[in-house]
Protein backbone atom coordinates (compact mmCIF):
# COMPACT_ATOMS: atom_id res chain seq x y z
CA UNK A 1 0.00 0.00 0.00
CA UNK A 2 2.74 2.41 1.20
CA UNK A 3 4.12 2.08 -2.91
CA UNK A 4 0.34 3.64 -3.84
CA UNK A 5 0.65 7.60 -3.27
CA UNK A 6 3.38 9.88 -4.81
CA UNK A 7 5.49 10.37 -1.58
CA UNK A 8 5.34 6.79 -1.41
CA UNK A 9 7.10 6.02 -4.93
CA UNK A 10 9.86 8.52 -3.83
CA UNK A 11 10.22 6.98 -1.18
CA UNK A 12 10.05 3.05 -2.93
CA UNK A 13 12.95 4.25 -4.92
CA UNK A 14 15.16 5.77 -2.46
CA UNK A 15 15.15 2.58 -0.65
CA UNK A 16 16.32 1.32 -4.06
CA UNK A 17 20.08 2.92 -4.84
CA UNK A 18 21.09 -1.02 -5.75
CA UNK A 19 19.32 -0.48 -9.06
CA UNK A 20 17.62 3.18 -9.27
CA UNK A 21 19.50 6.04 -9.64
CA UNK A 22 17.82 9.09 -9.22
CA UNK A 23 20.69 11.61 -9.47
CA UNK A 24 22.43 9.94 -12.69
CA UNK A 25 24.78 13.47 -13.70
CA UNK A 26 26.43 12.64 -10.84
CA UNK A 27 27.83 9.32 -12.60
CA UNK A 28 28.75 10.76 -15.85
CA UNK A 29 31.91 8.94 -17.11
CA UNK A 30 31.49 6.81 -13.98
CA UNK A 31 28.92 3.97 -15.32
CA UNK A 32 31.50 1.51 -15.39
CA UNK A 33 32.71 1.96 -11.84
CA UNK A 34 29.36 1.78 -10.89
CA UNK A 35 28.74 -1.25 -12.38
CA UNK A 36 32.50 -2.44 -10.46
CA UNK A 37 33.44 -3.95 -14.57
CA UNK A 38 34.69 -2.47 -17.81
CA UNK A 39 31.71 -4.21 -19.96
CA UNK A 40 29.78 -2.89 -22.56
CA UNK A 41 27.30 -0.43 -21.62
CA UNK A 42 23.84 -0.78 -23.32
CA UNK A 43 20.78 1.69 -22.72
CA UNK A 44 17.00 2.04 -23.77
CA UNK A 45 16.16 5.64 -23.83
CA UNK A 46 12.10 5.63 -22.83
CA UNK A 47 11.79 2.01 -21.24
CA UNK A 48 8.19 2.62 -19.85
CA UNK A 49 7.47 -0.54 -17.75
CA UNK A 50 10.78 -2.13 -18.24
CA UNK A 51 10.24 -5.44 -19.46
CA UNK A 52 13.11 -5.11 -22.19
CA UNK A 53 15.77 -3.72 -20.51
CA UNK A 54 14.92 -6.50 -17.22
CA UNK A 55 14.77 -9.62 -19.98
CA UNK A 56 17.94 -8.07 -21.87
CA UNK A 57 19.84 -7.67 -18.28
CA UNK A 58 19.14 -11.26 -17.65
CA UNK A 59 19.77 -13.04 -21.24
CA UNK A 60 23.11 -10.95 -21.97
CA UNK A 61 24.59 -10.96 -18.62
CA UNK A 62 28.11 -10.03 -20.20
CA UNK A 63 26.36 -6.41 -20.69
CA UNK A 64 25.87 -3.85 -18.37
CA UNK A 65 21.96 -2.46 -19.29
CA UNK A 66 20.80 1.48 -18.14
CA UNK A 67 17.21 1.87 -18.59
CA UNK A 68 16.17 5.19 -19.05
CA UNK A 69 12.96 7.24 -18.21
CA UNK A 70 11.40 9.92 -16.64
CA UNK A 71 8.93 9.39 -14.75
CA UNK A 72 8.98 7.95 -10.64
CA UNK A 73 6.38 5.54 -11.02
CA UNK A 74 7.94 3.60 -14.64
CA UNK A 75 10.94 3.76 -12.77
CA UNK A 76 9.65 1.58 -10.00
CA UNK A 77 7.53 -0.81 -12.36
CA UNK A 78 10.94 -1.74 -14.03
CA UNK A 79 12.88 -2.15 -10.58
CA UNK A 80 10.10 -4.86 -9.87
CA UNK A 81 10.35 -6.14 -12.95
CA UNK A 82 14.54 -5.88 -13.21
CA UNK A 83 14.58 -8.05 -9.64
CA UNK A 84 11.51 -10.18 -10.89
CA UNK A 85 13.33 -11.04 -14.00
CA UNK A 86 16.22 -12.60 -12.11
CA UNK A 87 14.43 -13.90 -9.26
CA UNK A 88 15.38 -17.73 -9.60
CA UNK A 89 19.07 -16.46 -9.39
CA UNK A 90 20.90 -16.34 -6.10
CA UNK A 91 22.04 -12.16 -6.20
CA UNK A 92 20.82 -9.58 -3.99
CA UNK A 93 20.20 -7.47 -6.61
CA UNK A 94 20.27 -8.01 -10.78
CA UNK A 95 24.22 -7.20 -10.67
CA UNK A 96 24.11 -5.47 -14.49
CA UNK A 97 21.19 -3.42 -14.27
CA UNK A 98 20.70 -0.03 -13.60
CA UNK A 99 17.40 2.46 -13.79
CA UNK A 100 18.08 6.25 -14.50
CA UNK A 101 15.35 8.60 -13.58
CA UNK A 102 15.93 11.53 -16.11
CA UNK A 103 14.76 13.48 -19.09
CA UNK A 104 16.57 12.27 -22.15
CA UNK A 105 17.56 15.66 -23.56
CA UNK A 106 20.31 15.68 -20.74
CA UNK A 107 21.77 12.76 -21.81
CA UNK A 108 25.31 14.60 -22.44
CA UNK A 109 25.23 15.75 -18.62
CA UNK A 110 24.93 12.05 -17.54
CA UNK A 111 27.03 10.47 -20.07
CA UNK A 112 30.30 11.00 -21.20
CA UNK A 113 31.56 11.44 -24.62
CA UNK A 114 32.12 7.05 -25.69
CA UNK A 115 31.00 5.91 -22.11
CA UNK A 116 28.31 4.22 -24.44
CA UNK A 117 28.14 1.01 -26.43
CA UNK A 118 24.63 0.51 -28.05
CA UNK A 119 21.50 2.76 -27.57
CA UNK A 120 17.97 1.42 -27.65
CA UNK A 121 15.22 3.15 -29.04
CA UNK A 122 11.81 1.16 -28.71
CA UNK A 123 8.32 2.37 -29.80
CA UNK A 124 9.66 5.87 -28.83
CA UNK A 125 6.58 8.19 -29.13
CA UNK A 126 5.90 9.37 -32.78
CA UNK A 127 4.87 13.00 -32.35
CA UNK A 128 2.96 12.44 -35.01
CA UNK A 129 2.19 16.26 -35.38
CA UNK A 130 4.51 18.26 -37.98
CA UNK A 131 5.70 21.24 -35.52
CA UNK A 132 6.66 18.75 -33.09
CA UNK A 133 9.14 16.37 -35.32
CA UNK A 134 11.94 18.33 -33.35
CA UNK A 135 10.64 16.24 -29.94
CA UNK A 136 11.43 12.63 -31.90
CA UNK A 137 14.04 10.62 -30.20
CA UNK A 138 15.65 10.02 -33.89
CA UNK A 139 15.40 13.72 -34.60
CA UNK A 140 18.92 15.20 -35.98
CA UNK A 141 19.51 17.13 -33.02
CA UNK A 142 18.88 13.73 -30.77
CA UNK A 143 21.20 11.84 -32.73
CA UNK A 144 23.91 14.44 -32.79
CA UNK A 145 23.89 13.83 -28.84
CA UNK A 146 24.23 10.02 -29.30
CA UNK A 147 26.80 10.10 -31.81
CA UNK A 148 28.75 11.70 -29.40
CA UNK A 149 27.65 9.47 -26.03
CA UNK A 150 28.37 6.50 -28.28
CA UNK A 151 31.38 4.68 -28.49
CA UNK A 152 33.65 2.85 -31.21
CA UNK A 153 31.61 -0.09 -31.76
CA UNK A 154 28.53 2.45 -31.03
CA UNK A 155 25.16 1.30 -32.61
CA UNK A 156 21.41 2.70 -32.23
CA UNK A 157 18.93 -0.20 -32.64
CA UNK A 158 15.27 1.22 -33.08
CA UNK A 159 11.70 -0.55 -33.16
CA UNK A 160 8.36 1.21 -33.94
CA UNK A 161 4.81 -0.08 -35.09
CA UNK A 162 4.64 4.13 -36.32
CA UNK A 163 4.49 3.74 -39.82
CA UNK A 164 4.98 7.60 -39.91
CA UNK A 165 7.71 7.34 -37.10
CA UNK A 166 9.74 4.59 -38.95
CA UNK A 167 9.66 6.68 -42.01
CA UNK A 168 10.75 10.08 -39.95
CA UNK A 169 13.89 7.93 -39.03
CA UNK A 170 14.87 5.84 -41.97
CA UNK A 171 14.92 9.34 -43.65
CA UNK A 172 16.78 10.84 -40.47
CA UNK A 173 19.36 8.30 -39.96
CA UNK A 174 20.21 8.33 -43.80
CA UNK A 175 20.36 12.04 -43.77
CA UNK A 176 22.92 11.83 -40.93
CA UNK A 177 25.06 9.55 -42.94
CA UNK A 178 24.76 7.12 -40.46
CA UNK A 179 24.61 3.90 -42.36
CA UNK A 180 21.74 1.60 -41.34
CA UNK A 181 21.66 -2.50 -41.51
CA UNK A 182 19.24 -5.14 -40.62
CA UNK A 183 16.00 -3.06 -42.07
CA UNK A 184 12.59 -4.79 -41.45
CA UNK A 185 8.85 -3.88 -42.27
CA UNK A 186 7.66 -6.33 -40.26
CA UNK A 187 9.80 -8.00 -37.59
CA UNK A 188 7.50 -10.74 -36.39
CA UNK A 189 6.22 -11.81 -39.92
CA UNK A 190 6.44 -15.33 -39.25
CA UNK A 191 5.33 -15.43 -35.64
CA UNK A 192 7.08 -13.77 -32.35
CA UNK A 193 10.62 -13.57 -33.54
CA UNK A 194 12.56 -15.13 -30.01
CA UNK A 195 15.77 -13.35 -31.44
CA UNK A 196 14.59 -10.51 -29.67
CA UNK A 197 13.08 -9.53 -26.64
CA UNK A 198 9.58 -7.70 -26.99
CA UNK A 199 8.56 -4.55 -25.26
CA UNK A 200 5.52 -4.27 -23.34
CA UNK A 201 4.04 -2.24 -26.63
CA UNK A 202 5.71 -4.72 -28.86
CA UNK A 203 3.49 -7.06 -27.07
CA UNK A 204 0.81 -5.10 -27.15
CA UNK A 205 0.95 -4.12 -31.07
CA UNK A 206 2.10 -7.22 -32.15
CA UNK A 207 -0.96 -9.19 -30.51
CA UNK A 208 -3.17 -6.26 -32.74
CA UNK A 209 -1.68 -7.62 -36.01
CA UNK A 210 0.40 -4.36 -36.57
CA UNK A 211 3.69 -4.58 -38.55
CA UNK A 212 6.57 -4.11 -36.14
CA UNK A 213 9.23 -1.86 -37.87
CA UNK A 214 13.35 -2.37 -36.51
CA UNK A 215 16.20 -1.24 -37.68
CA UNK A 216 20.10 -0.46 -36.91
CA UNK A 217 22.14 2.30 -37.31
CA UNK A 218 25.79 2.01 -37.27
CA UNK A 219 27.38 4.71 -35.64
CA UNK A 220 30.97 4.09 -34.69
CA UNK A 221 34.31 3.40 -36.75
CA UNK A 222 34.71 -0.09 -35.66
CA UNK A 223 31.57 -1.72 -35.97
CA UNK A 224 31.01 0.39 -39.04
CA UNK A 225 34.12 -1.53 -40.71
CA UNK A 226 33.12 -4.90 -39.17
CA UNK A 227 29.68 -4.38 -41.00
CA UNK A 228 31.90 -3.62 -44.30
CA UNK A 229 33.88 -6.97 -44.31
CA UNK A 230 30.39 -8.71 -44.61
CA UNK A 231 27.83 -6.86 -46.05
CA UNK A 232 27.43 -7.97 -49.34
CA UNK A 233 28.02 -11.90 -48.14
CA UNK A 234 24.54 -12.55 -47.61
CA UNK A 235 23.73 -12.05 -51.24
CA UNK A 236 25.98 -14.39 -52.80
CA UNK A 237 27.48 -11.85 -55.05
CA UNK B 1 -7.91 -6.64 -86.20
CA UNK B 2 -4.46 -7.16 -87.27
CA UNK B 3 -3.01 -6.32 -84.22
CA UNK B 4 -3.77 -9.27 -82.51
CA UNK B 5 -2.11 -12.20 -83.09
CA UNK B 6 1.53 -12.62 -81.96
CA UNK B 7 2.80 -12.36 -85.81
CA UNK B 8 0.20 -9.07 -86.30
CA UNK B 9 2.15 -7.63 -83.02
CA UNK B 10 5.50 -8.14 -84.15
CA UNK B 11 4.62 -6.25 -87.81
CA UNK B 12 3.18 -3.29 -85.93
CA UNK B 13 6.24 -2.86 -83.76
CA UNK B 14 8.30 -3.08 -86.86
CA UNK B 15 6.26 -0.41 -88.32
CA UNK B 16 6.67 1.76 -85.55
CA UNK B 17 10.35 2.67 -85.66
CA UNK B 18 9.91 6.27 -85.00
CA UNK B 19 9.34 4.98 -81.05
CA UNK B 20 10.10 0.99 -80.81
CA UNK B 21 13.46 0.04 -80.53
CA UNK B 22 14.17 -3.94 -81.33
CA UNK B 23 17.24 -4.32 -81.34
CA UNK B 24 18.28 -2.08 -78.48
CA UNK B 25 21.78 -3.25 -78.49
CA UNK B 26 22.74 -1.76 -81.92
CA UNK B 27 22.46 1.44 -79.86
CA UNK B 28 24.70 1.06 -77.14
CA UNK B 29 26.60 4.37 -76.40
CA UNK B 30 24.16 6.33 -79.31
CA UNK B 31 21.15 7.02 -77.73
CA UNK B 32 21.63 10.70 -77.40
CA UNK B 33 22.26 10.45 -81.31
CA UNK B 34 19.20 8.68 -81.80
CA UNK B 35 17.38 10.94 -79.88
CA UNK B 36 18.85 14.03 -81.43
CA UNK B 37 20.32 15.71 -78.63
CA UNK B 38 22.56 15.25 -75.13
CA UNK B 39 19.16 15.87 -72.38
CA UNK B 40 19.31 13.22 -70.42
CA UNK B 41 18.10 10.03 -70.54
CA UNK B 42 15.43 8.18 -67.88
CA UNK B 43 15.20 4.78 -68.34
CA UNK B 44 12.04 2.74 -66.87
CA UNK B 45 13.11 -0.85 -66.38
CA UNK B 46 9.95 -3.35 -66.55
CA UNK B 47 7.33 -0.65 -67.57
CA UNK B 48 4.42 -2.90 -68.26
CA UNK B 49 1.79 -1.22 -70.41
CA UNK B 50 3.94 2.60 -70.08
CA UNK B 51 1.45 4.78 -68.24
CA UNK B 52 3.96 5.91 -66.43
CA UNK B 53 6.72 6.21 -68.98
CA UNK B 54 4.15 8.05 -71.42
CA UNK B 55 3.07 10.53 -69.00
CA UNK B 56 6.45 10.91 -67.43
CA UNK B 57 7.93 12.03 -71.82
CA UNK B 58 4.66 14.65 -71.90
CA UNK B 59 5.50 16.24 -68.45
CA UNK B 60 9.18 16.87 -68.85
CA UNK B 61 9.84 17.47 -72.50
CA UNK B 62 13.39 18.34 -71.47
CA UNK B 63 14.17 14.74 -70.57
CA UNK B 64 14.40 11.63 -72.76
CA UNK B 65 12.84 8.78 -71.77
CA UNK B 66 13.35 5.12 -73.01
CA UNK B 67 10.39 2.71 -71.68
CA UNK B 68 12.04 -1.56 -71.19
CA UNK B 69 10.18 -4.24 -71.63
CA UNK B 70 11.02 -7.73 -72.47
CA UNK B 71 7.12 -8.71 -74.32
CA UNK B 72 6.30 -7.49 -77.17
CA UNK B 73 2.45 -6.95 -76.54
CA UNK B 74 3.80 -4.62 -73.28
CA UNK B 75 5.76 -2.84 -76.27
CA UNK B 76 2.86 -2.52 -78.60
CA UNK B 77 0.27 -1.09 -75.37
CA UNK B 78 3.37 1.40 -74.64
CA UNK B 79 3.46 3.01 -77.96
CA UNK B 80 -0.43 3.55 -78.21
CA UNK B 81 0.07 5.21 -74.85
CA UNK B 82 2.85 6.99 -75.83
CA UNK B 83 1.41 8.53 -78.74
CA UNK B 84 -2.18 9.12 -77.01
CA UNK B 85 0.02 10.79 -74.18
CA UNK B 86 1.07 13.06 -76.94
CA UNK B 87 -1.82 13.26 -78.90
CA UNK B 88 -2.93 17.09 -78.52
CA UNK B 89 0.56 18.25 -79.68
CA UNK B 90 1.23 18.59 -83.13
CA UNK B 91 4.48 16.09 -83.55
CA UNK B 92 4.35 12.71 -86.27
CA UNK B 93 5.89 10.60 -83.22
CA UNK B 94 6.42 11.54 -79.41
CA UNK B 95 9.94 13.32 -79.48
CA UNK B 96 11.78 12.49 -76.27
CA UNK B 97 10.32 8.47 -75.77
CA UNK B 98 11.45 5.07 -76.98
CA UNK B 99 10.40 2.08 -76.04
CA UNK B 100 13.45 -0.75 -76.04
CA UNK B 101 12.23 -4.48 -76.59
CA UNK B 102 14.86 -6.26 -74.35
CA UNK B 103 15.53 -8.08 -71.22
CA UNK B 104 17.23 -5.76 -68.36
CA UNK B 105 19.73 -8.39 -67.24
CA UNK B 106 21.23 -7.32 -70.64
CA UNK B 107 21.62 -3.43 -70.02
CA UNK B 108 25.28 -3.27 -70.25
CA UNK B 109 25.26 -4.56 -73.50
CA UNK B 110 22.42 -1.73 -74.27
CA UNK B 111 23.78 1.11 -72.05
CA UNK B 112 27.03 2.52 -72.24
CA UNK B 113 28.68 3.36 -69.13
CA UNK B 114 27.48 6.27 -67.77
CA UNK B 115 24.79 7.19 -70.79
CA UNK B 116 21.80 7.48 -68.00
CA UNK B 117 20.98 9.72 -65.81
CA UNK B 118 18.16 7.96 -63.90
CA UNK B 119 16.74 4.68 -63.71
CA UNK B 120 12.84 4.21 -62.35
CA UNK B 121 12.17 0.56 -61.18
CA UNK B 122 8.32 0.89 -60.87
CA UNK B 123 6.14 -2.22 -59.01
CA UNK B 124 8.96 -4.70 -59.99
CA UNK B 125 8.35 -8.34 -59.51
CA UNK B 126 8.66 -9.25 -55.84
CA UNK B 127 10.19 -12.56 -56.82
CA UNK B 128 9.19 -13.05 -52.75
CA UNK B 129 10.61 -16.57 -52.47
CA UNK B 130 13.67 -16.53 -51.18
CA UNK B 131 15.57 -18.78 -53.45
CA UNK B 132 14.73 -16.29 -56.61
CA UNK B 133 16.24 -13.09 -54.53
CA UNK B 134 18.91 -13.20 -57.49
CA UNK B 135 16.00 -12.11 -59.70
CA UNK B 136 14.59 -9.19 -57.69
CA UNK B 137 15.55 -6.08 -59.68
CA UNK B 138 17.27 -4.57 -56.06
CA UNK B 139 19.43 -6.88 -56.05
CA UNK B 140 22.92 -6.03 -55.86
CA UNK B 141 24.20 -8.09 -58.88
CA UNK B 142 21.51 -5.82 -60.85
CA UNK B 143 22.77 -2.77 -58.59
CA UNK B 144 26.55 -3.53 -59.89
CA UNK B 145 25.13 -3.20 -63.65
CA UNK B 146 22.88 0.16 -62.63
CA UNK B 147 26.24 2.13 -60.96
CA UNK B 148 27.98 1.47 -64.23
CA UNK B 149 25.56 2.84 -66.78
CA UNK B 150 24.91 5.57 -64.35
CA UNK B 151 26.31 9.00 -65.12
CA UNK B 152 27.43 11.55 -62.22
CA UNK B 153 24.11 12.58 -61.77
CA UNK B 154 22.43 9.82 -61.88
CA UNK B 155 19.82 8.25 -59.60
CA UNK B 156 17.60 5.59 -58.68
CA UNK B 157 13.92 5.81 -58.10
CA UNK B 158 12.03 3.05 -56.92
CA UNK B 159 8.37 2.21 -55.62
CA UNK B 160 6.48 -0.89 -55.14
CA UNK B 161 3.74 -1.87 -52.92
CA UNK B 162 4.94 -5.33 -51.56
CA UNK B 163 6.34 -5.06 -48.11
CA UNK B 164 8.73 -7.68 -48.47
CA UNK B 165 10.10 -6.66 -51.80
CA UNK B 166 10.57 -2.98 -50.16
CA UNK B 167 12.70 -4.45 -47.37
CA UNK B 168 14.62 -6.14 -49.44
CA UNK B 169 15.78 -3.39 -51.15
CA UNK B 170 16.18 -0.74 -48.20
CA UNK B 171 19.26 -3.28 -47.34
CA UNK B 172 20.46 -3.89 -50.43
CA UNK B 173 20.61 -0.16 -51.50
CA UNK B 174 22.13 0.57 -47.65
CA UNK B 175 24.40 -2.58 -47.87
CA UNK B 176 25.75 -1.61 -51.46
CA UNK B 177 26.76 1.57 -49.77
CA UNK B 178 23.80 3.98 -51.45
CA UNK B 179 22.59 6.67 -50.34
CA UNK B 180 19.31 6.60 -49.71
CA UNK B 181 16.82 9.37 -49.43
CA UNK B 182 13.09 10.37 -49.64
CA UNK B 183 12.04 7.04 -48.32
CA UNK B 184 8.09 6.93 -48.01
CA UNK B 185 6.37 4.15 -46.76
CA UNK B 186 2.94 5.74 -47.63
CA UNK B 187 3.33 7.72 -51.05
CA UNK B 188 -0.33 9.02 -51.20
CA UNK B 189 -1.25 8.90 -47.35
CA UNK B 190 -2.54 12.44 -47.77
CA UNK B 191 -4.74 11.53 -51.33
CA UNK B 192 -3.01 11.03 -54.72
CA UNK B 193 0.63 12.79 -54.75
CA UNK B 194 -0.07 14.58 -57.93
CA UNK B 195 3.95 15.26 -57.61
CA UNK B 196 4.79 11.59 -59.03
CA UNK B 197 2.95 10.13 -61.84
CA UNK B 198 1.29 6.58 -61.49
CA UNK B 199 1.99 3.37 -63.29
CA UNK B 200 -0.74 0.64 -63.99
CA UNK B 201 0.21 -1.13 -60.89
CA UNK B 202 0.23 1.58 -58.51
CA UNK B 203 -3.04 2.70 -59.53
CA UNK B 204 -5.23 -0.56 -58.98
CA UNK B 205 -3.09 -1.07 -55.55
CA UNK B 206 -3.79 2.31 -54.41
CA UNK B 207 -7.59 2.18 -55.21
CA UNK B 208 -6.92 -1.22 -53.05
CA UNK B 209 -6.08 0.80 -50.10
CA UNK B 210 -2.80 -0.86 -49.97
CA UNK B 211 0.64 1.44 -48.99
CA UNK B 212 2.95 2.33 -52.07
CA UNK B 213 6.46 2.61 -50.72
CA UNK B 214 9.09 4.88 -52.55
CA UNK B 215 12.94 5.66 -51.96
CA UNK B 216 15.43 7.21 -54.26
CA UNK B 217 19.13 5.93 -53.91
CA UNK B 218 22.00 8.54 -55.35
CA UNK B 219 24.76 6.70 -56.95
CA UNK B 220 26.60 9.63 -58.76
CA UNK B 221 29.19 11.63 -57.29
CA UNK B 222 27.57 15.31 -58.45
CA UNK B 223 24.08 14.07 -57.40
CA UNK B 224 25.71 13.11 -53.83
CA UNK B 225 27.50 16.36 -53.85
CA UNK B 226 24.30 18.35 -54.37
CA UNK B 227 22.23 15.89 -51.86
CA UNK B 228 24.59 16.40 -48.93
CA UNK B 229 24.91 20.03 -49.49
CA UNK B 230 20.97 20.42 -48.14
CA UNK B 231 20.54 16.99 -46.56
CA UNK B 232 19.86 18.39 -42.88
CA UNK B 233 18.49 21.98 -43.67
CA UNK B 234 14.86 20.22 -43.48
CA UNK B 235 15.17 19.34 -40.02
CA UNK B 236 16.19 22.75 -38.98
CA UNK B 237 19.18 21.92 -36.95
C1 LIG C 1 5.64 4.93 -25.81
S1 LIG C 1 6.55 4.56 -24.39
C2 LIG C 1 7.47 3.08 -24.82
C3 LIG C 1 7.94 2.33 -23.62
C4 LIG C 1 8.75 1.07 -23.89
N1 LIG C 1 10.00 1.38 -24.59
C5 LIG C 1 7.95 0.05 -24.67
O1 LIG C 1 8.28 -0.17 -25.85
O2 LIG C 1 7.04 -0.57 -24.12
C6 LIG C 1 7.76 5.85 -24.42
C7 LIG C 1 8.47 6.04 -23.09
O3 LIG C 1 9.47 7.02 -23.28
C8 LIG C 1 9.50 7.86 -22.13
N2 LIG C 1 10.03 9.14 -22.55
C9 LIG C 1 9.54 9.93 -23.54
N3 LIG C 1 10.25 11.06 -23.64
C10 LIG C 1 11.23 10.98 -22.69
C11 LIG C 1 12.27 11.85 -22.30
N4 LIG C 1 12.46 13.02 -22.91
N5 LIG C 1 13.07 11.46 -21.28
C12 LIG C 1 12.88 10.26 -20.68
N6 LIG C 1 11.91 9.40 -21.02
C13 LIG C 1 11.08 9.76 -22.00
C14 LIG C 1 8.06 7.91 -21.70
O4 LIG C 1 7.96 8.25 -20.33
C15 LIG C 1 7.58 6.49 -21.98
O5 LIG C 1 7.77 5.65 -20.87
C1 LIG D 1 4.85 -6.03 -62.19
S1 LIG D 1 5.08 -5.31 -63.75
C2 LIG D 1 5.08 -3.56 -63.44
C3 LIG D 1 4.78 -2.75 -64.65
C4 LIG D 1 4.80 -1.23 -64.47
N1 LIG D 1 6.12 -0.74 -64.08
C5 LIG D 1 3.74 -0.78 -63.48
O1 LIG D 1 4.14 -0.33 -62.40
O2 LIG D 1 2.56 -0.82 -63.78
C6 LIG D 1 6.75 -5.71 -64.05
C7 LIG D 1 7.16 -5.54 -65.49
O3 LIG D 1 8.57 -5.79 -65.61
C8 LIG D 1 8.81 -6.56 -66.78
N2 LIG D 1 10.04 -7.30 -66.55
C9 LIG D 1 10.30 -8.14 -65.55
N3 LIG D 1 11.52 -8.67 -65.67
C10 LIG D 1 12.06 -8.13 -66.79
C11 LIG D 1 13.29 -8.30 -67.45
N4 LIG D 1 14.23 -9.12 -66.96
N5 LIG D 1 13.50 -7.59 -68.56
C12 LIG D 1 12.57 -6.75 -69.04
N6 LIG D 1 11.37 -6.56 -68.47
C13 LIG D 1 11.12 -7.25 -67.34
C14 LIG D 1 7.59 -7.44 -66.92
O4 LIG D 1 7.43 -7.86 -68.24
C15 LIG D 1 6.48 -6.51 -66.44
O5 LIG D 1 5.92 -5.78 -67.50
Amino acid sequence: MRLRGRKGIRESLEEQQDIVVLNPKEYKGKWSSLFGNDRPIHVEFGMGKGQFISQMSYRNQEINFIGVDMYDELIRRASEKGRLAWAEEEVESPPNLQLALMNIENVEDVFEEGELERIYLNFSDPWPKKKHGRRRLTHPRFLDKYVRILNERGEIHFKTDSVSLFQFSLNAFADYGLQMTNISLDLHAEGPNEEFVMTEYESKFYSQGMNIHRCEAIVGQEALERYRKQRLSKYGV
